[in-house]
């Protein structure tokens, strides 16, 4: 019997099995990259099976010269390495107001990785793009039955042709220095920084370059703020993350002594960079600037943040966050609610009680 | 790279890791007994540290033949085996409305476990008991600094004599076929069914008759039920468990086919047996009985319930489920409200939107 110091660590916290769906324990994790058995998994459907085929991509469509890319290959061609937060659209769903269905993330479908791989750009100037090219399309290889559609599909999304050759879209096939692991779409996965997690694709079966817009389930039903309970209209594609911030230390509910205290938490945005997190001890009416630090190196990368806050009487405190972009966007005091669940960006709120 | 079907689990729900606090994830296991690695933690210190000392256990005050027990002895004494489920008091907690302070624990901390130990009434016998004992106190090898008090101080508690004298009050040696691991209170942990985990002291360190009512701050200010905010009146020591029962699945928030489902729970308490539980798919307006299932050899342990749900309607569904035990208590529309958030028992309720 070992009675030496345990081992003590935080673990995924599981919002789903079937199919898997965890999040990151992020109010327990400092680093600036998240290590790899704490990355959030989200998942739509089981996890696919395959052996040879995923190692050949094949591009096609409105392209000039269709190709088929392997693995090998790929990992040969001039690669790129990106630090930034991954967030699942509906990080932060539990919050909104009124309550909202699907998994019920909290603040952990968030987590920042090294990504490495060869920018699609190379690839679609491999394959040359036609002038009718509007969309590329990446299907995945997992598949499975949706409630509301007959059969089955597999997971796919597009980006508009710009975006698909922005320099920072990458076909990955490394996570933090190692091949992705296969719950995080090995071998080929991929990835589009700034936007939510549904436009990197994971398993990448097949890229298809079209002249319309693309209709699969996951771009037409899925991830679009619908900000009507019973009506579609007004319905918007879910794209670049919202400007966004956490309170990761101290806990929400938690107990504190009077004296000083380092609140601490973690700021980012789709839209450019983090310039400000303000914080407030008295439930937003004063606010004050938190102390930022930040991977400069590192475009995309989320911001650290500290704040130093000394109390002196006892009571309950409200305490937020809120942080502004280099766009000029900063959270709002209420997240706008829309029917699925995405987006969520209000001011962070914990309460305390110093005794 | 390992393609094969990966493995997919639930993990533990961190709280805190400072001292460890986590979860079971209750929604995902429907085992009878909750496997060890799932079992919930809930410290208030640092782990102890101790090698050789913990193998004794003194037994005094007001006793007539003080005693050293030591390990070995205490396994070769006649033994006695229980499943139940272990249940903290502030299990839920993160559900009070208005909300409470400390951590904020969801429906995972409770497990049940196979305890297997000698009765302390067995050990009393050997020491035989003075006319003037009252109480038993336990200490632990755990200790640290509390906010509210000068120094540091062991984890410590009592039981009255009766309690303590009970045969199913255990100084127990194992856990599910094992002896207890370190992090649950190896190698002995008294184990007090149907009273909230408070009692069931991991790490003992000796065990004291004394001839008063034992103060120690886990006695005397915490685990007892406060229910102004801001005054002590009314207060009442937490002892056994409230009736209670969750639904495990659906997961609350989830979305359902129109068609049949099966919603399932488990029901427990600490006063009797469970002799009913009902299910409420109305939001509470009518009630029907769900299917009862338990281990009849073990009368502490939990009931597992299963409800037949044929759902023709599209719409929002608020579903409850509500226990009633052996005593006649029965789970209420609103928990109890107390200061430090003990004891919620609430009908269990959850959303469901059917599409």
């Amino acid at each position: 019997m070992d009675i030496r110091k345990p081992l003590i660590k935080p673990s995924l916290i599981t919002r789903e099995l079937k199919p898997e769906n965890q999040e990151t324990p992020i109010h327990f994790i400092r680093q600036g990259i998240t290590p790899t058995e704490y990355f959030f998994l989200r998942n739509h459907f089981d996890y696919p099976t395959f052996t040879e085929p995923a190692y050949f991509l094949p591009v096609e469509g409105e392209v000039i010269r269709p190709a088929v890319f392997n693995y090998e290959d790929i990992m040969l061609m001039p690669s790129k390495t990106l630090v930034f937060p991954l967030e699942c659209a509906g990080n932060k769903r539990a919050y909104f107001n009124p309550e909202v269905y699907g998994e019920q993330w909290e603040d952990g479908a968030i987590s920042q990785g090294i990504w490495k791989g060869v920018p699609l750009n190379h690839l679609l100037n491999f394959t040359g793009l036609k002038r009718t090219a509007l969309e590329v399309v990446f299907e995945a290889y997992d598949y499975g039955k949706r409630k509301d559609l007959e059969g089955t599909c597999h997971f796919a999304r597009s980006l508009p042709i710009q975006k698909a050759l922005h320099p920072s879209t990458l076909v990955a096939y490394e996570l933090n220095g190692k091949p992705i692991p296969f719950k995080h779409g090995y071998p080929l996965r991929l990835i589009v920084p700034q936007w939510y997690g549904m436009a990197s694709v994971k398993w990448l079966k097949k890229i298809i370059v079209i002249d319309q817009h693309f209709k699969g389930p996951f771009q037409e039903i899925d991830y679009n703020y619908y900000p009507y309970r019973d009506s579609n209209e007004g319905k918007t594609p879910v794209t670049n993350i919202n400007v966004s911030s956490i309170i990761q230390r101290p806990l929400s509910n938690s107990i504190l002594d009077t004296g000083k205290h380092i609140l601490e938490g973690i700021a980012w945005t789709g839209t450019g960079v983090i310039v400000e997190v303000e914080v407030s001890t008295d439930g937003g009416k004063k606010w004050r600037k938190a102390k930022l630090s930040k991977d400069l190196s590192q475009p995309y990368s989320w911001t650290f943040w500290t704040y130093n806050w000394e109390v002196t009487f006892k009571g309950e405190y409200l305490i937020k966050s809120r942080a502004r972009d280099s766009s000029g966007r900063s959270q709002p005091l209420e997240a706008m609610w829309n029917r699925k669940g995405y987006g969520y960006n209000a001011e962070y709120t914990i309460k305390i009680k110093v005794e």
